[in-house]
Parts: structure tokens; sequence; C-alpha cells
């Protein structure tokens, strides 16, 4: 926004809307500062610097976010797990924060399609995913503290992903259970996948899992496999006492 | 504290009403479960365990801790130096949070006098109190989350021990450099060093540096190098701006 402009309007540029509505979406909260955010999308190829000629990139904000990310989880996992004892809770940790796993939450969230930079993106590596999402968590941090820092790894990290059985190594997929307590009860399940393209393009798988008819969970994922398995462990903890109880 | 003195007595017993007392010393705020901070000072050998049969010693809050250190001193490093960039920063605090630097916390609270274990003290080697003192933060954590945390964290280990021009290797001691200007601008300095055993019976040594016979920096430490070199820094940030001005 350029200063005239910051002078005789306090509202914000349309463009500033655009990315302020879109990053309002990914966090489940409104923004404070937007500056925090598009520095977590600058990619170091931008070359920028700020007024004392400190690099603005989202490379320090990835030392932030993953720090955050770090004694997040531990708390989740400390308060989680009574029985686990300090090697476990470190190896539960480093599974939770692994690259690959950071790097599929960047990508699910499409977080790419923000990034400013000089290089195409389609050079860069996989890590890419990962890295701003750490950014976009040291962000997060930045703007509105701890808090939020937590509320949203909470959202983004912990719910969607993180499964103690499933890290553990004691369910190997959700599906496979479901499918087979389904049989067990002679019950009619059925998954229904469509492709779904959202507002940017990539590609998305939707799935809703009927049993009996009835649609019990929905899922979207970046593969048809990964929905598939996110609705059958929304729909595995739905009918958990039924299923433990048998 | 037994169940029967518990229902008929809303108030401490003695023995909780002193550790209260010395751990509110050492936090510089109230606790309110004092469970969490005995176990921070319950050492594996004394097998205790919960309820659920889950031990109870300090292991698990020296995991929660650490990262609670962690993610503290990634956001201080990350405000104070705008200038370092994700190397800079990751280097820095590795040095702040180090195996020895931990100790050298840990052994100047004289948080082993808290110890509760079946092995005598002498027996453990240094990494204990580096340990107790992760465990220390982790309890914190527990009883008054991560503000407080902060709280304790800016006052024990990045108001009097992190200096950032120091952990640079630019400066090298506070003393010579206090010396060094006193010479140059003609003042009387003097340490004045007193051996101080404080209640715990630990060794411990208080300095007075004076400077033109008026007190300038007071400190208490574990060495008298170690005071001396803390009152010099004191003396030398209560002095900073003439210094800097010559």
């Amino acid at each position: 926004m350029s200063i005239i402009r910051k002078i005789f309007s306090n509202s914000r540029s349309p463009e500033d809307g655009i990315f302020f509505t879109d990053i309002q979406k990914i966090l489940g909260f409104k923004p404070l500062n937007l500056e925090c955010y598009r520095r977590a999308f600058t990619h170091r190829s931008s070359n920028k610097l700020d007024s004392n000629g400190n690099a603005v990139n989202y490379e320090r904000l990835e030392f932030l976010g993953d720090a955050m990310l770090s004694s997040v989880i531990a708390a989740y996992l400390f308060k989680e797990v009574p029985s686990g004892d300090e090697g476990y809770l470190t190896k539960m940790r480093s599974k939770i924060v692994s690259r690959e796993h950071l790097n599929e939450l960047g990508r699910d969230l499409n977080l790419i399609s923000f990034i400013e930079s000089k290089v195409p993106t389609q050079h860069f590596g996989e890590n890419i995913h990962g890295n701003i999402f750490e950014a976009l968590v040291g962000a997060i941090y930045l703007d509105k503290g701890y808090t939020y820092c937590e509320k949203f790894i909470q959202k983004r990290v912990v719910k969607p992903y993180v499964d103690i059985a499933k890290l553990e190594g004691k369910v190997i997929s959700y599906k496979s259970l479901l499918i087979e307590w389904c049989q067990k009860e002679k019950k009619v399940f059925h998954y229904d996948v469509f492709e779904d393209n959202g507002i940017s393009g990539e590609r998305f798988f939707g799935v809703k899992l009927s049993i009996d008819k009835k649609v019990i969970a929905k899922a979207r994922a970046t593969s048809k496999k990964k929905a598939e398995e996110i609705a059958s462990k929304r729909a595995y903890f739905a009918f958990q006492q039924k299923i433990d109880n048998k």
C-alpha cells in the first residue's frame, strides 16, 4: 500500500482485502498485522530489505515457527499421553513435526499459491511447503501471540493429523478398521469420491462416506486415498464407542 | 499432605508453607499448584507412582521445560536481533540453552537443595542442575501457562545471563571493559567481595562495585569471578551511554 493511499484512506487496498480474506480462511481468525503474513510468503529471491537494510523474507519466521510448533506439540503430548516417558514424547513429537509431515500440511493448505518470489514456483523443492507452513506459524506468533499460535496448531496440525494410536503404529489404516467393522456388523458402506479443484486450481479430492445410506463423514485432501482415510478416521471416532464395545 | 489433614484444614501444612515460600522466592510469583513443583524436584529413584500407575518424577517435565525454553529464547532472539538470519538465531539459541549454561542456572539457584531422591545428591553428575532447571520451567508452564513461563525465563535466564555481544564473542569480559574505562576516565574503582553462605549452606560470593566511592552495582554468584563479572556488566549497562559517547 503506497504512503499516499495510507494517508488518504484507512481502509485496505483491494489486493490487501483479498489477501486478508484468504489468510483469515486459513487461520480461522482475523489477522491484525498483514505485514507479518506477507513476510511469511516472501521468498529470499525477492531481495526485499526493510528500512534498516535487513532482509525481508520468510527464513527468520521459519525459525520462530519451528520453535512454536515444537513447544505447542510438546505441551499437547505431555497432557495427552500421561504414561509416555521423555523418550516417547520426544519420538512422537519428531513424527508430528517431521519435514514430510510439515510439507504435507503446507501443501494441503496450498500455501505456495501466496508466494512472492523471483524463482518460478515449479523450481522449488518439496520442502518449500513445510518451510512456509513454519513461517506462517511464526507470523501468527508475531501478529497475535502464543495463544493464537496454539489455537492454529490445534486446528491445523493436531486435530486433522495427529493420531497417537496411528503414530505408534497401532492403527495402520482407519479405512481398513472401518471396513472390517462394517462387514462384521453387516452394514453397507460406500465411499463417494469426487474431484474438486477449489478456487486455486490445485487438485483436491472430496470424499463422502456413507454407512447404511447415511452420510457419516466428509473429508477433503490432496489425494483420493488421503481423503478416504480422513473420512474413515472421522467416522471411526464418531462410532468409536460402538466399535470398542463390540 | 495426608487426606485427613486435607479434609480438616484448608491451609497448607508447615512443610508445604516452607516449600511455597522457597519456590515463590525463586519464581518471583506465587505458585498455584505446589504438586507441579514437587514433581520438578522428584528424582526417578524415589519410585513414585500416581493413582494410574504412571511414574511421578521430573523427567517428563524436563521435556516440557526444554521446549518452553527453546521457544521463549527463539522469540526473544527474533525480536532482539532483527539483523540475524536463521543460522545466526539457531546458533545463538544453542549457546543460551547449552547444557553447560543450564547447569550453571540450576546451580546458581541451588535447585538441588529441593531434590527428593533415594540417591545421595553427591552421586549425581553435573547435569542434574540443568535437568531440574528445565523441569522447573516445565512445572511453571503446567501451573501458570506460557506467559509466566516467559516471565520466569526473562528474569532468570535472559536478564542476568544473556548478552548478545558476549555470546558473539565481541565482548570477552565486562570487568576488563569497565576497568579500562575507569582508568581512562581517572575514576577510582573497587570490588568489595564477601563470602555469603545464604540459607542453604552453599557457598556464594557477593560483590559490591564502587566507582569513586559510590556503590554502582551489586551481584551474587557461585564464584568470586562470576559475581565480579555480573556486577561489572550491570555497571557497564548503567554507564553505557557515557562509555559509548567517549
